[in-house]
Parts: C-alpha cells; structure tokens; sequence
C-alpha cells in the first residue's frame, strides 16, 4: 500500500539531477511527458521543468468514478482533484477542475499511459506491476485517470516568501504523518483518516506561512494545525516518527522538541497530504485494475504554480475562463473587457472582472456607460480622464 | 450564539402552518420572498414553497468574504456554499455555487435584505438585533451574503425514497450534536468542529440511506459517520443529550440505545450540518455587522430540490450552465445540442452532455458528424435513423 505513494527520496538531489538533464527538459512541462513516452526519462521527476504542475495519478474503473469524484468534492483539501479524463477510457484529454484553468492549458499532447516515467499496477488489490514504464497494457476503454494536486507549487511559493521548508533546504523528504481525522466518506471510499505533511516554523511566522499558501486551493492550501496542541489533536503520538518521509532535524541533525524556553523554537505546522487520496483508494478494497505513478514519477503539467491563483472565488461568471482580461480601475468602480471577442456573458446584468488577482463585478448600466468608450482599444481607457490604472493579466 | 441557529421550533406543525398559510404561498419560492419582503410572512418556513430550496444566510463585512469563501471551499460537507452576493454590497444579485445552477435560476426578485420572514443581527459578536423583520438599516455597501444549504433537500428525498427520517414523522426537530472533528481552518476563521445532525436508520437501510442522500452535494451529501461506534469516533459523550434539537426517540418515547439483540434496532447516522458554518462565523471573533436569518426563517429560492442533482461531476464545461440541453442517443454514441444558442464550446475538442443525470462526452470528430444534421431541429435527431433516444431536460 505504502510502496504507491509519492514520496519522493531523500537521495534525490535536485541540483544534480538538473546537471544530468538536457537543458530542454528543465524548461516546459510538455518536454517531460514526451521524454517519458520516448522512454528517454525514467527516473523521479524533481526538479524537472521547474514551475510547471505536477500531478499525482490514480486510475480506475468506470464504475468507481463518480463515487472517488465525489471523494474528492467532499474532501477537497487532502484530496484536491485537479483533473480527470475527459471521457471515460480517455488517456489523451483531460477536464479540468481548478477554477479558471482549462483542461487544455492543464495538458495537451498527453498520453496518461505512457507520459510520467515509472507507474505502479494493482489488480484486485494487488501488486501486479512495479515499477514499469508505462501501462499500456493494462488500460482499458473502461478506465478513468484521475489527476490529485501535490504540494510543490506552495512549497515554491514559501521559498520565494523568504519561509524555505526545512526539508528542502536540507534536503530531505518531508514528514507525514497519519491522523485520527475521519475522511467524509463517499460510496466506496468509505474508510480512512486524513495524511498530514510537516513543516516547522517559529510561532512568528506562521501567519505569513497561512497567508502564503492558503490561495493554492488546488494543492492542499492553508495549514490544517499548527503548533504543538496540533500533534495531540491530530493523534500523532511522535513527531520523530512519521508514517512516511523523513523525520524533521535541526541543522545539527537534532529531532524537533517542544519549546525549550528561547522564544525562537520551531514548532509544527500541519497540511493536508497527498497521500491521503493514494491511501484511501488502496484501503477502499477495490476490484479490478487500479493504477497510479510510481513514487516521485509523477505526471507533468502544462500549467504552471500561478495558475493556480487564477481561482477567482466566483462561479457561474462561465466567461471569465475564455477569456484574457484588460483589467481597468476606473474612477471608483472597476471594469474589465475580455479578448479576443469583446463579449461579455449576456444572460446575466452583473459582470465581474479581476483585479489584483481577486473577483469583483460591476452592474449593467456601469458596463453600458463603459461601452461608450472604445471597449477594444485598452489605450482608449488609459487615457481616458476617468481611468487610473491598467493592467493586463 | 446558539441563538443564531437554524432549528426549526418543534412546536411547528407544518400541516397547522399549511392550513394557515393562503394557497398562493405554497407554491413558489418567490411567493414567500415577495410576501416576507411585505411584511405579511413572519413565522418560520418550515413546510412553505415545498420542494423549493431554504438556504441559511449569512452577512458579513467584504474585508471576510474571501476568507469564508474559502473556508467554506475547504469544508464543503458541513459547509456547502449555495450562492454568494454578485458582488460586495449586492443584495438582490446571487452568483450560484451549485454547478450547473445559475444566480437567475436560484433566485430572481431577490431582495436578502427583507425577503426572509426574521434576522438576527451581531455588532462585534454582540447581539443587536433579534427576530427583526429586515436589515435594511443594518445593511451597507461593504456586506457580502452568504447562502449555506440545508438538508430540508435530501430529507425529502428520504421521505420519498420510503425511508422518511424520524423526527419528521413525529414532527420533532432533528438532534444536532459538537463533535471532536476539526473544519480545515481559513484566515480568520481559524477554529471549530463539526456539527452533525442525526437521523436513526436500521443496520440493512444504511446503503440506501447513503444513495439516497449522495447526490446532494449542496445540501451536506451522504452521511460522514454511522452505527454505534461513530458516536465515540466524532467525540458524542451522550446520544440522549443532544446540543441542539431534540433526542431521537422511538414511537413508545423510549431513548435509542445500543443493540438489545433483536437484529432490528436503529443506530445513529450522522450527517454534515448547516449549523457548522454559523457556529464557526460566531466564533470567529469577528468586527463590524454581521447578520443572519433568525432561526428556522430560511431564505426560500426558487431552485428546486431536483436542481441539486444537476451537478455533472463535470468542471470546465463552462457552457452546460448557460443552456437548455437536447439529449440524443445516437447509436452507441451519446450527443447534445445546446439551445438556444446552437453554440457549443470552442476551444476543446471534447464535448459533454447530460444523459440520465451523468454528464458524458464526446469528441471532436463525433460532433463534427453530427453537424451535418441539421442541429437546430430536433427532430431531425428524432426521426433521424441514426437516433434511438431523444429526451429534453
């Protein structure tokens, strides 16, 4: 059960398997996939094509995809569901279900079966392919590949924040840890408690770290707990002994303890894992063929750790994931025009628009004052005695 | 702060409340808003507009909204977000949360401000106002609402699938119990468990229970936890002793106990409940106004419980929103024909369309040759040789 997991090794050095690679292979997420399919990559994907997503895969039977959708709606954060097959059997498009991102600009020229470097095959439970370079073999028209955020992007995200995780700074694998919080069950996913990864900060930073990571709704978001309360709240009986990953250490190699008095200890902070997901499937008794990547192989994406900010906190503005937007403040109120088509949803007399990253709407007779001004000329509005600012997305 | 709770009084009858109520008010969500918005409705809902869906509302400062936006995205099971204000200040404009539910379709002539029958209102965690007929004076530019489903939903759908919960037979109010289950924190609202409401089912109903209730997404979904041993798993010291609502008694008015060896006994089946959002809000600590509907007055849409079975599991299939859909069966292949537009999305070469409430797709290719039939007549499908099947949503 453990051995389908993505927990990347300790052993991987990220800087030297960058040296290994062509050039090419560090730069687009698509470069990676067609190297995997060629047979030309084999190993983890760490440090391949940097900034670009990399997904966790599950892959089952027909009949248990709506049941494991469902799994993930109502867990969304141990297990975000960034994208399924497009139709069931489908191995070369995908639906996307990160808000504002497409299934296009997730992936294409994508072969699910052959496209990350190592895939574990389970049937009936178990273990009947390990390690093995592609499952073409084993998919079946019957088939449905379901794609799970992992935690890289925010891991990027507190680097360039100046808040570097521990583990990746000494790099180590990060820790995880089982709970005792119950997933919500869903048809045949109806056992299994949360996973948690763990990484330290002083108590100071933590607020920064919340604020850091909580937009990647995608993969995993904010913290769950933190603090040394946390790890008997969520059942965790040693912190030096994680269920997976590597125990976290000081600089000099010593275990994390509970405040000694300076001020300055670390102490836990807790997020959703996804693990959580590979573990519910494997203990949910399933029948059939089940695969996933193997360990660290994972699939790579075409959208990259930004794209996953694009989530706006809208729904029903359908419009908003067509378009490119021009973003224009304009004396109080706020307007956006959407390219190339200059449409705007007609079935509703409230638009929104996006601005620093955030949804917001106008009315219907402040869009019409607008369509007085020259909506397809962005300079009609920077110059415009009314406009303040402008921005392009 | 329980005070803010929605818990229908047990003393409602709703077959007295029917008798009372003029005909007109049974029939349409609408109705109760415009009568409410009059001032001549001020009692609970319960049993008003039936079929309609009655949504918990919440008010609170913009400078909150995204951080309960997500809150509620993280804990979408005790915390399903229904809709939310257009935009910030916007009382009579809702964007829907429910996929494939517009804002016009749950509610059109929507005024939140006085369209519930009463409100609570909190200044700074005090309570300022209670079981007032509208929040007008209350209300301004900076306030975001917040509609949160209820379980009225799946209860009817219980009722109608034989299994009709018991505290609705015997007209007592369901009991709501504080568990040990964390809410996936999200900025300030950064504390709190589960609330789960309980309804006593037989051992060999529990499946169908499940089934029954697992397409409500929007309305809490399947139970998170059942039988005897999930009393101790959530934290529930004493089944008898519920923390709102009544005990679950059986027709003798005796307590429901663990088995007494008859093989027939009802154990607890516990679901996600609407209280949980409130609860956590009230806890928050918020600043500033921050209002609700009083208990038991329930926002009513004019959604329809059936509406909430329109989810598609189906994301970036933006258009099936927008339209009214044709479905065709064609030989072995299934299409759709979106009207009133004849427009199907164009920037992806797989398309979906609804049959039997499970959201399918097709390819490019497929719809291509379906394009030389004429799309825009419908029974040129019909009539077609080619066509099996033709159903209209």
């Amino acid at each position: 059960m453990a051995s389908c997991i993505d927990s990347s090794s300790p052993a991987i050095d990220p800087a030297r398997r960058r040296a290994l690679v062509p050039e090419s292979l560090l730069m687009e997420g698509v470069n990676v996939r067609i190297s995997a399919r060629k047979g030309e990559t084999k190993g983890p994907t760490s440090a391949l094509a940097p900034s670009y997503l990399q997904a966790n895969l599950i892959v089952l039977p027909s009949g248990y995809a709506d049941d494991f959708t469902r799994f993930c709606q109502r867990n969304p954060v141990p297990c975000p569901l960034i994208a399924k097959s497009a139709t069931v059997g489908s191995y070369n498009a995908l639906v996307s279900w990160i808000e504002g991102v497409t299934g296009e600009e997730l992936a294409t020229d994508i072969d699910i079966r052959t496209d990350a470097p190592k895939y574990m095959v389970y049937k009936d439970g178990e273990l009947v392919g390990d390690q093995i370079n592609d499952i073409k073999t084993y998919w079946t028209d019957d088939h449905v590949a379901f794609l799970i955020g992992c935690s890289y992007s925010f891991e990027d995200a507190l680097k360039t924040g100046g808040l570097m995780p521990r583990h990746s700074r000494q790099r180590r694998n990060v820790p995880m840890y089982k709970t005792n919080i119950s997933l919500c069950p869903a048809g045949a996913f109806d056992r299994g408690t949360y996973i948690v990864s763990m990484r330290p900060y002083r108590k100071d930073q933590i607020e920064r770290v919340r604020e850091i990571t909580r937009p990647y709704l995608a993969t995993h978001g904010e913290p769950i707990a933190w603090g040394w309360e946390a790890v008997a709240q969520l059942g965790i009986k040693d912190i030096n002994k994680p269920d997976w990953g590597d125990r976290s250490v000081d600089d000099e190699g010593c275990n994390l303890e509970p405040a000694r008095g300076h001020g300055d200890e670390l102490v836990p902070v807790f997020w959703g894992c996804g693990v959580t997901p590979q573990y519910a499937v494997m203990s949910a008794g399933l029948k059939g063929v089940v695969m996933g990547h193997a360990p660290g192989h994972m699939l790579v994406l075409d959208c990259r750790d930004d794209d996953l900010l694009r989530n706006r906190f809208e729904r029903g503005k359908n419009w908003h994931t067509r378009h490119r937007f021009l973003n224009i403040q304009f004396d109080d109120e706020i307007a956006c025009w959407a390219e190339p088509s200059g449409m705007i949803a007609q079935r509703t007399n409230v638009y929104s628009c996006i601005v620093n990253s955030t949804c917001v709407s106008v009315s219907n007779a402040t869009w019409l004052k607008w369509l007085n001004v020259d909506p397809l000329s962005s300079n009609s509005f920077r110059r415009s005695n009314h406009s303040k600012a402008f921005t392009s997305l």
